[in-house]
């Protein structure tokens, strides 16, 4: 089973689909961005209308990194000779010579902003639809006060898509931050379903204590209440083609779960958090990890520090990830590799995703080539 | 012939060996440590009985480094997704669920202690006698009193060996630390005699002044003394199988040489130090080098400091070594070969400890594919 | 064609030819260098009669640098088993025996000194003829008083030659500093000729300002002179295999180059300045950038400072250069190649002498190997 086999997957990506190349806020005008995304080279600036614009980041000439160039009235000029490109990737003037040659041209990709984050689909331009940009992965109202960050990862994006199809590792990874040593969401299974291009993940933990410092009054333990038992959360999350999480979280009174029957709650919570995630191959060893999450707005008004505070100790948590995930890629990388044992419960979600994914690459690689196929 | 290729011998090691993979007292309990061994990632601590083992640095599952878990009551728990591991390697507990299938089992390494050193075997666990680690590497009485260390050198093992087994070097390497100017260690030459898995070297440098600053007051020249000329020096060691080292160096009257016949001295030194040595490979070009060294305890009553200054003096020597290995390492990876010039005298003992270390290898092929090669 | 894929050209060299090794005044007696050439590592000193000559860094024993060796009365002694060398790569002396086979003997390349520079040639030591370095990279008279840079890029040597083929990329990489801000120089063509292993490039910049902060009184405008265009500029070098240029720069009253008919010019000039500079390949993708520039001695008596000055400038531009060329080389190195766009105007220079290179690098295959092609 792929899985199982933990195939290093450098050069294998999904092409036809929409991944997060920047914030919106970081792409300001003027200043061009490198990024890479699938281990193709991109230069990413906004043209003369302030729209994201990402052009392959080699100059056609002689392969000097436009990002290197400069912005010149929503232009892009490459520092070298001094040619100038426009958003679409095309040629616009060669010093020296009054005619620009028709194969003067960039490879430019789709390009959209939704959600906060800039966009860019690898593959076929005639199929780059942006309703296919996932409507969980932008919807943000303005009922959440949320920060933004970003993280680099020394690891295929594969192995950071793993880690969030499987929140057992919190348990472990994140004992002294995000499970305040409660083992329970190791121990217990949440309710995993298959949905479109993607898996959604719930479950309550029931009878906890109170484990995020910055909860209110109201979630303060009653008289009758059980010791440190006296919340119930609830998480759901969807995580989603190719590498998007969209998570909400919430802080009910213990008996909340049980009487909502265990599925969604049926009761306003005493606190609820919400945050977006992307994953982002850069090459087959290296993913930019982007971030946002929050509590209500409504909650940040007694305390104006919390979204601040919550980032602060999401990213803290987010470099517990790195280090786990750095020395998995170096032993995949380094070593020989002995045969894994098998699936276990925990991984589901990682199951489900990573088919997924997989048969995504084999359907383009399909559809790519079908002349050869059958030739062959 | 091998030997003078020069092979890159990255991927070639003997596995039905013991090497030395730390000093026992730097393995602590619940501390696991991470080692490499002949390119096999591995994982060291102490089980709930204290006894030192050995695991594939791994984990089963999704390939984390168990050297980055939790040693708990002598268990090895992954702190990726929780899963626990005994001293034999066998999965004892997935977080979220009972059923440990038999399959969850990470490969272990027979391991032993002796000497002061951890030893592991990397092949057939059936044929790893403890009785194999050579009885010249581990003993090590109170007559003295030694101080460990350690130091890892980017070269392949075969470079550290040649080093060992030729001292010749130490007049040129170590001009102004062992050698103290005196080339006669390059100029004439060890007996060397061809032992079980290994060679034995010994020689008499006669008639030198006294070189170590630590030498006692019997040690000072007398009137009649030729002066700088009054002692002379015995060194032998064996150098064994994959690479350890047991020397005696001793300090004597000049003259005993002679009265000794040149063999092995017939009367007690004025001064006795002793080194053993392990030279363990981790990857192809990369190795550790352990070491113990100092003088006779009797000798420390006046000078407690000696032991240290020993250490403190080789180590510096050691450093001289790094840093001509780790160029010639250099060259032979980066550089294509031109042909080498052939045996020179010195290269002797080099030669036949090269040629049993091939011989080795090539035994261990053969034995473990008899059945292919008969097919072919 | 050849130009326009950018091949990454590790790997290929002329070797018959002469390349810059180093500044004659920075190898100095009693001190071995490390250099290498086209992928070839070598060792260079000065023998007993303070010949400068050159082995390569590798010694025949057991492969350790001779650069990290010791130079003896103009023998160089490896440090590790102490085989001496003398200058023609013979070994002299092996401690520890009498007999130095003939089988003893390290490579040794033919070494030039002339124009300042240790030159080295790879190939055929037989045709390694002095005549053949070419007179103009070392014709250097007393006119001049010039200053002496190196600078290492991590890059192929052809890029290094294609940035020093087309003056072009001034008008951007150094538009603060030797541009001045002036485009002209991309936004016109220089004469280029075709020379004898070489182009020749020249070109009359007209009616600039004083771009140089150096130029004296004599060189200020004059009451009718058209503000900020009131001289004229002439350039003209030549660039030669394998990578040789030799420049000179004229600042005139403007009207010298209409009244020259745009040859060279007819009066004798305000300001003139001389660089040579040789660009050596060491590995595929480092080069070592040699280069000496400065202003006539006459014009150094009012201004004693002014040769450094102009050295300082000019580093300061080459660390320009080498920001894109290095990341001209990771693109080629990291991505996979999109088509290039085909040759633009500027491009002219470059085209001739990267055909040069490599037709004399097919030439030498061809001449190395004919028999071997006849039997294939």
């Amino acid at each position: 089973m792929a899985l199982l086999t933990h195939t290093h997957t450098a050069g294998r990506y999904i092409r036809n689909c929409w991944y997060v190349a920047s914030w919106s806020r970081d792409l300001i005008a003027n200043r061009p961005e490198a990024m890479a995304i699938g281990e193709e080279p991109l230069v990413l600036f906004r043209d003369e209308a302030g729209k994201a614009v990402t052009l392959r980041d080699c100059c056609c000439h002689r392969n000097a990194p436009l990002s290197l160039g400069r912005c010149e009235s929503g232009r892009l000029r490459c520092m070298y000779h001094g040619l100038v490109f426009d958003g679409t990737g095309k040629c616009v003037s060669i010093p020296g010579q009054q005619h620009v040659p028709a194969s003067y041209q960039v490879r430019s990709y789709p390009t959209e902003e939704a959600g906060g984050w800039v966009w860019v689909w690898l593959g076929d331009p005639a199929r780059a639809d942006p309703q296919l940009i996932p409507p969980a992965a932008i919807a943000e109202t303005a009922e959440w006060d949320l920060r933004m960050g970003k993280l680099d990862f020394e690891a295929n994006y594969q192995l950071l898509n793993d880690n969030l199809c499987d929140f057992s590792h919190v348990a472990f990874v994140h004992e002294g931050t995000f499970a305040g040593g409660d083992r329970r969401i190791a121990e217990t299974h949440p309710r995993i379903t298959h949905i479109e291009r993607g898996i959604r993940v719930e479950r309550w933990l029931t009878e906890r204590g109170a484990i995020e410092p910055w909860l209110g009054p109201e979630a303060a333990p009653r008289p009758d209440d059980t010791p440190g038992r006296h919340l119930d959360q609830w998480l759901t999350y969807d995580y989603l083609v190719p590498g998007l999480l969209a998570m909400r979280s919430e802080v009910h009174r213990a008996g909340t779960a049980k009487a909502s029957n265990f599925n969604a709650p049926i009761s306003a919570p005493l606190h609820a958090e919400f945050t977006r995630q992307a994953i982002t191959p850069m090459t087959g060893s290296s993913s930019r990890y982007f971030f946002s999450m929050g509590p209500r707005a409504s909650e940040t008004q007694d305390q104006p520090a919390l979204p601040d505070q919550m980032l602060a100790g999401a990213q803290h948590a987010f470099h517990e990830d790195r280090k786990i995930l750095e020395a998995q890629q170096r032993n995949l990388e380094r070593w020989p590799l002995e045969t894994t044992s098998g699936v276990i419960r925990h991984d589901r979600g990682v199951h489900i995703f990573r088919s997924m994914i997989e048969r995504l690459i084999a359907d383009e690689n399909t559809t790519l080539a079908p002349r050869d196929v059958r030739a062959g």
